[in-house]
């Protein structure tokens, strides 16, 4: 089979052929449906600090974003079978991720997996979802609803709407959170309505006077941090993920004041992704995507790299 | 009887001859023994914005840190007898404090007070230890221990060993935690050894190695928010208690890999003092104290506002 394979900092993605993977213990093999092309992709391919997670070695098949059908069970994986839909969390077991260290990726039409991985992908999730939700979608469901504890009547306050920004609104609204967002791009702004939001402006403090509980950053701009924290209601939490700009000038005053908590937020797992496979098969979640063919991955990896994109790129296979 | 009253901004306090307190319903009177003087009452004494917590009207006796003995028991108060020794946590029952809004505080051998302030001050505890917990000791207390979640075993660095830290590391040494200081004045730092630390710096940062999973900052300068930032373990906590400075320019990065939470604390709870005390009961919590006279309170309040106090300022009554 083909693979897009990284091949060292610097070097564009390499389509190599390589050989089918096959399943060992406690492992399955998963035909990969759909496979998302997310922007570390671009920073793996670019910086070269991304080369001290390839120490396995080199060429390893990228894509940390897939759902599939599985198509061997290895032994002792009997609680799977040929034939069930998966999506899979990025995590391996050695604390690293398929795509890096020593598990290949989805850019390829087979990858071996594990239980760390393996999530059932519920009938009414399709495929190209399944595969979003694996990372965009987890990161976006931890932060907002495990981290912030997003709940229903609660008042949450959500900065960018873009990517990770869009999922974490819409699942915060899906619960019945009154949702107010923060986007400085008028595009993804009038993604607003279809998110299902009480209101959106270009700064979240223009929401002072609505005690929000809790504010989810996910930009993270140093301007938007700071923001944040003079608008949260006394006891209120933010939550940040969004790495923008890495330095934020705050005032502590407000945070000892009103008792608030600021709390990082990183990646999820297999349990947020069964949650959010929980919202998506309403129906009623459906970030805006970009569905591609597998021949088209370096160049969504280009536009990625340009910046504006709206919408994660979905590699489809047949 | 003759108390020490605050009469508006940028007067000096007056020794006024006042009625003697009498207990209306759901009151008690508490003949004080020790009442501390604190830095905000510089503050109070100074700085017009603080004249918005006067709106019940003016002179009003300060001291707002007192421990006394009940000399007569209101309607409604039977479970309080004549001759039971009391802190005061200094909240009262309409969300102002002890020496603020409608209620008179402990610059006077007599005040009022209700279920909202009343805690047993256990035999064991001398009425100056009493008085100092009721606001250094109960703010300190409830960062590190109830915020902050300071257990035995657990590595804890603590910023600021003047007033509030000393007490607040103390409590944590006490209860079996690995407790780091940062104090920047010499002289306060040679206070390591009676409080218990297992270290002591000029900054926290230089316990790096230490995998910290709480820090505590009691100082509040701004770099000691950055500092404790690049200081803590992944998942660790950063309490922030102290103002000295109102802000921060700090890193976002390590908060989101290493998924930290950074807690605003300010007061406590009467539980908290009620913990304190329970500490105290040891004879084991000994912070820094001048013991003065009830004629001295203006005189201490100058020294504070001069500053490099080490000690609380605790005038006693016979």
């Amino acid at each position: 089979m083909k693979a897009w394979q990284f091949m060292g900092t610097g070097n564009p993605l390499q389509y190599n052929e390589v050989e089918e993977p096959h399943a060992g213990p406690g492992e399955v093999v998963v035909d990969v449906k759909a496979s998302g092309v997310c922007h570390s992709d671009v920073t793996t391919l670019d910086d070269p600090g991304w080369m001290s997670l390839f120490q396995q070695g080199l060429p390893r098949t990228m894509g940390h974003e897939s759902a599939g059908v599985i198509s061997e069970v290895g032994e002792g994986m009997g609680h799977w079978k040929v034939g069930d839909r998966v999506g899979l969390a990025p995590l391996t077991p050695d604390g690293s991720a398929l795509g890096y260290g020593k598990w290949d990726g989805g850019f390829a039409p087979k990858l071996r997996a594990t239980d760390a991985n393996l999530v059932p992908l519920p009938d009414e999730v399709p495929f190209d979802l399944g595969a979003m939700a694996t990372d965009a979608g987890l990161t976006a469901y931890h932060a907002i609803m495990v981290v912030g504890g997003a709940k229903e009547g609660m008042k949450v306050g959500v900065i960018g709407l873009g990517g990770l920004g869009y999922i974490g609104a819409r699942c915060a609204a899906l619960i019945g959170s009154e949702v107010y967002g923060a986007e400085i791009n008028p595009d993804t702004r009038e993604l607003a309505d279809e998110i299902g939001l009480a209101g959106v402006a270009d700064s979240i403090d223009a929401f002072q006077d609505k005690e929000l509980d809790l504010i989810v950053d996910y930009a993270g701009f140093g301007t938007t941090t700071s923001a944040a924290i003079e608008t949260l209601a006394e006891f209120g939490t933010l939550v940040q993920v969004g790495m923008g700009r890495l330095e934020a000038t705050i005032s502590t005053y407000p945070i000892i004041i009103n008792q608030l908590s600021i709390r990082g937020s990183k990646s999820g797992t297999k349990e947020d992704l069964a949650g959010i496979y929980e919202l998506m098969r309403t129906g009623k979640l459906n970030p805006p995507m970009n569905r591609i063919t597998h021949a088209d991955i370096p160049g969504a990896i280009d536009k990625l790299r340009e910046g504006g994109v709206i919408g994660r790129f979905i590699a489809m296979y047949e």
